[in-house]
């Protein structure tokens, strides 16, 4: 006994695929799709394929791109000095969404972690040694979240640039709005080791 | 300054258009979808473009089929001699769900809700009123979720069909599993009215 009819059915076993979506989610997300003029769906759609056509890697940063170098990259405004090194494309977009970064990135493409059987090479560090080695590079700020694949990550490039090059790491402490109260041990641990003189 | 390169921010707009998808989840499925293979993207929008175009209304309960006449319909294994009356499609897939109900269902496309200017001509009651009154037809199960457009619905139905054919409602009460501590009094009115001798 099929309680959807086939197509629909189809559907909802595609959209059970996406990050989140169990079967109620997708039952509902299909019914609702249904509903939508043809052009809506068309339109979702084809911003799928032209989104998985287009989009590739920036041959710089390895930044999310749509063209060979990135936006970013090519902007004559942003700050070729300095390298924010992220692990994967959505920090470097949510450090835009702060509009408070004006250098450039690097994105490594995830965190070492050896039990996954991601070494340093299945990253991009190599491509990032050879950019922080380039005259113009005065700083390499390392904004990667401290997991222990984060912070092992941190460590590794951290020793490898050092010889030749400025190397930050983003403060960790407590978060704005954030409740001392509630803090957990770690954080608070950090915000304390972090401290800074009063000016 | 745009954080998103175009073909990515077309997708992520496409997405957040879905019911209960907000600006964070549509990036998060946006990028999720880049990481999968082509072949994978393209299933998914297929299916969507599938869904769509052959997805349509059975022509007698106006459930959801990809066929003129749904497979509930034509099933003579079906019981005919009842029809289960719900609101819409989804209504009709919780109760295929259950694996009780053997009769045929009648979907009537909503509520009647004066406020949102459905009268009941834009619902499917008169062809619900042409089917119940065919000889085979003994009864019409309302199972109409007990909403004010609900009720309304269930009295209008109940009313236009009840000269002809016998008309029930289905029971309303404690949820089983519920905890009666915790009910809302409304349901502990309805179920102490539907109180049942025991035997």
């Amino acid at each position: 006994m099929t309680v959807y009819t086939p197509p629909l059915a189809r559907l909802i076993e595609q959209l059970q695929k996406l990050p989140g979506v169990g079967p109620k989610t997708a039952q509902r997300l299909a019914l609702h799709i249904l509903q939508r003029s043809d052009d809506e769906v068309k339109a979702l759609a084809e911003a799928l394929i032209e989104a998985k056509q287009k989009v590739g890697l920036c041959q710089t940063c390895f930044n999310l791109s749509a063209e060979p170098i990135c936006p970013i990259c090519r902007n004559p405004n942003r700050d070729g000095s300095t390298i924010c090194v992220v692990a994967d494309s959505r920090d470097a977009i949510a450090l835009e969404k702060t509009r408070e970064y004006l250098g450039k990135y690097h994105i490594l493409g995830g965190t070492i972690s050896p039990m996954d059987g991601v070494g340093p090479d299945s990253l991009y560090i190599p491509q990032l040694v050879r950019r922080a080695s380039q005259p113009e590079v005065t700083e390499v700020i390392l904004a990667i979240s401290p997991s222990v694949e984060g912070e092992t990550t941190t460590l590794y490039v951290g020793q490898l640039l050092k010889p030749f090059v400025k190397v930050t790491q983003i403060a960790f402490g407590l978060p704005m709005g954030g409740d001392l109260e509630y803090a957990d041990e770690v954080t608070l641990a950090r915000a304390l080791e972090g401290r800074r003189e009063l000016v």
